[in-house]
């Protein structure tokens, strides 16, 4: 991870959406890309991948080795990279299997995240690469989908996903931070964090809600000492 | 837990929505309320809240210090009580987060039952608050709903909902038996849990289903014959 | 299993659906059948059973009483089969629980497919039958759908099953192999998983995708020389 | 029509509903199935078919000329019957068009209902048929449905039909009368109508609605007073 | 109607949401509520009615005649005002039929707007009273809905809607403008209509759109300028 | 239009998706693009715009401007083309509104075909622009999309549209044929709707469809009779 992302790791992708809704930005979490298996966080840019409907005399599993292929994209991502893959929400194709998961982590790649699903989740369990999805399905992706290309503006679970995006996944799934507000919203969320558990403290005192949170002016007050006091 | 509803607890909600079948009543389980984490079995009286959608210039953080806001609505929940939210089916913002979720358990709440979703799903499940929910989502309610008062009838998960309705939820979900029948209803469920149990063991035994289940006359003489040798 | 469905054991749902497109058949997955619990694979025919929607004066508990009931069906079953049931999609209604789950692995039925639900998820898995479904819910199926008979074609999951097709579930969900194509699919589809392992083998020795998956003539005349070498 | 279907030419689906449901019957209204073109009332018995979803290897033109075809079930239905056509609410892909219809008419058939769509919708209009049904496409049924047979119970736009249930089909949609309670409603109907069409004499004098609709014993006395006096 | 809402009868709803999208306001069109038969503009302040799903021992014809009913609300409704009901979405239950829709033109209502449905179309539509909703179905409220009461904030088609606020409904649907920016919103249009009215005559005239719609500052000028040369 | 379109003028989409079902494309026809006002049919080369969902930074009027705008993309395109529109299916946001359909009218454009909405419909009917899409919508298009660009391969109502694939529109909605089957498909579609008006000819004499649609041999004899014969 580039040096600019560190601050993005301590921070839970709820406290990021909170940051940004405060910023003008509601529509920032990714629909449908829940953690396959055990949730971890991942931070990195995005690097976007599109699919359009399949038409029968293109959506052949022949189509996989065109130049234009997810095998082409995936070699072209940079190290540390996450994939977006825009799939249309399609549930009953998987946009990667074993095998290609097996070649993002061999890249070096942190992530996957996608509107639609995976395929062989056995398989993609076994290689490790933390991936966001709706689920699995075991048919190929050339049965409903077409790729197109890569590193373009998408759509993905009905969020607007640019190519260097910076992406934060975890246990509640994936949000895009637009790269021009990411030192920003980095640094407010870091102070959030610190907000939140000192409340999540005072709650365990059995401090009520209101006034708590948001804190009042002698909430806040309590909150600064606190700060203050190691 | 007030005596009443002490023989709730050994039902489980698919003996009740037979039973409340029986009497009329097919549309008492809640849509999309499953239980998050370990399922356990909780009996409570309904403490309704309502939301609606998002406008830009209400829906702002701020309105968490509202006299009408849902850190308001906790403090007036009586203990023991189950919080039964409608979020319209939400699913892109989190009605509650971990510090609403501690406070409850603070209260000594029963529960969360929503047709929406909770957000900080690790927090949530740190609290030890048994929820029913259709999953999480990292934003913030404001980005999808605003919250406009509580102990109103609502609708949840397309199932109406009156303030002190019982609420059972368990493995297979939260159904509401209306207070004017809970008394009947509990009765026959009790009875209907001892002659499944029974069933279950005829199946056991290779009994095949036709005229066990529902029992004949023949099966129910056996029945009352079994019930009476201890 | 009857011996010419042996074959099928070692193929994933995953590669059965590559086999099946490359033949011309895109819809053979059904759609919403998840394996509850732990996944396992299953191989078998399917008896299939239909499901309509509820009406009050039909859809009552006696019901099940009757001599079209899931109940004379269950009785009708060849050992070995898998039970596939048309629920048309329906959640809020289980069409099987403990009882019938129970009777299944009495009478040594492979397994349950389904594009609705079951109810008392906690009984139905501790039957260990293997299910593949959407998930639970508390209410009784007549609270939804009225049976209607068996071994007639149906829909289930948007897929076309006729008496006797060929399913297999694993944790990707479940196939449909028309029994005509069943032999040379389960032929291709050996030979399948035998190329996919070879080339899971080359990705972890680093060979990138292009000319690989799908192999062009170099990869393929490799694999065939590693084929040859035991 | 057959003389015992006279009565329901001068009740509307909406006054039917109202009456049904009286009975206990809420689910007796086929959803997606609009009239297309201007609306009639149509009055007949219904004659069933049943679609489920394609299979590529089967769902081809050629299947037409199948004995199990919609055209071979076309001729079996009776004269004045009305075609209800289980589509699983499939708007892509129209279960008649032009031609098909054209034969309904020549044969006598009251109308088409189904949950589906209609194609060549020009065509289909020039017919004559009355038509209720989700709108138009233009795909033929083959892109998206196998036919199974007829005058087998259906399920269409969530509604159980059997073969000869009574159906009426008006501006406000299609309904199934039980056949077994079709003279009882058909009672009730009329003297519903007769009631309401007071009461809207009444709301054109400028009475309120309270105790007006429904009637209490005031204004029911008044309203058995009107019928009396010619 | 009330003076102050003079302004909104010559602007149409796609202007309003353009300028309150200016304003932050993105969620302000109501879905589903489409206008039924010819389409006019009405304008007037809402009055809002609320329902929530069915439950079987109240949703019954009988609970037409409790004091919260919508027949009572629709007593309490000012003179000019539209009724605003929030029927979540439902379409097989219509929330009025041809009864109701006469009191309201008796009582000098401007409209109603609805996500649902109404009933019995051909005397909804003689009555004259203007109605945006999704459509029509024969089934009574009751059979889906129950009425919880008048003039609480509701949700209608995914907006928020509170008593009082202007609604603005034309061919293109149903728009709410918040109380507090009435006024302002109102100048702001009347300046848009003008501005959009100009251009339509540019592109007449064979004016290409970039540099015209938005204007720049050239275009924006002459614009100016002809404003002043009557 | 180029002259090798107009063979098209005379086939309908209906036969166009039966010839190409035959040829093994079944996903062809645009979901959700219903003729707005009266139907007519147009046949034009595909230029292909592309939208994804809204971010409040960059979703604002302002945007109009940029280069990469709808209305220098409508610039480019040539003139008899048919604007196929991705909007996601989104149908709360118009994609274009009079003032965009008046200068594609002046362009020469075929007209409008996408799988969202218009807004302004009176305006938009007014200008004479052929549209096809879901219907209206008030708010305009950055209220949720933003354009990405034109002449790209997109996904359109499900299906596959490439810049320069044909399209034809009629009252059946509108239809995608691949450039390199074209001809083929037009040659193909000819002969199909001659033998279809035979064949209604044939049911208007009363004939029965089994043997007669489609023709067994003896009737294809009759067909080829009666084409020789004038």
């Amino acid at each position: 991870m580039s040096d600019d992302l560190k601050a993005f790791e301590g921070v839970s992708t709820s406290t990021l959406t909170t940051v940004l809704l405060k910023k003008g930005l509601r529509n920032v979490w990714i629909r449908g890309a829940r953690p396959l298996g055990e949730a971890v966080r991942i931070v990195g840019r995005a690097f976007t991948l599109n699919f359009i409907p399949a038409r029968e005399d293109l959506a052949v599993p022949e189509a996989w080795a065109s130049p234009i292929s997810t095998r082409a994209a995936l070699e072209a991502a940079p190290e540390g990279s996450i994939v977006v893959a825009n799939a249309m929400g399609v549930t009953d194709a998987g946009v990667f299997g074993d095998i290609l998961c097996a070649r993002m982590v061999k890249r070096g790649l942190a992530g996957l995240v996608t509107d639609g699903v995976v395929r062989d989740i056995a398989g993609v369990k076994a290689t490790g690469l933390p991936v966001w999805a709706q689920g699995t399905a075991a048919p190929p992706s050339v049965a409903q989908l077409i790729f197109t290309g890569w590193e373009q503006p998408i759509g993905c679970g009905g969020v607007a996903v640019f190519p260097g995006d910076v992406i934060v996944a975890d246990a509640d799934g994936a949000v895009v931070v637009p790269t021009k507000l990411a030192a920003e919203v980095a640094d407010l969320a870091v102070e959030q964090e610190r907000l939140e558990a000192w409340i999540v403290g005072e709650v365990e005192r059995g401090v009520a809600l209101p006034g708590l949170y948001p804190p009042n002016a002698e909430a806040r007050a309590r909150y600064e000492a606190a700060r203050k006091t190691p």
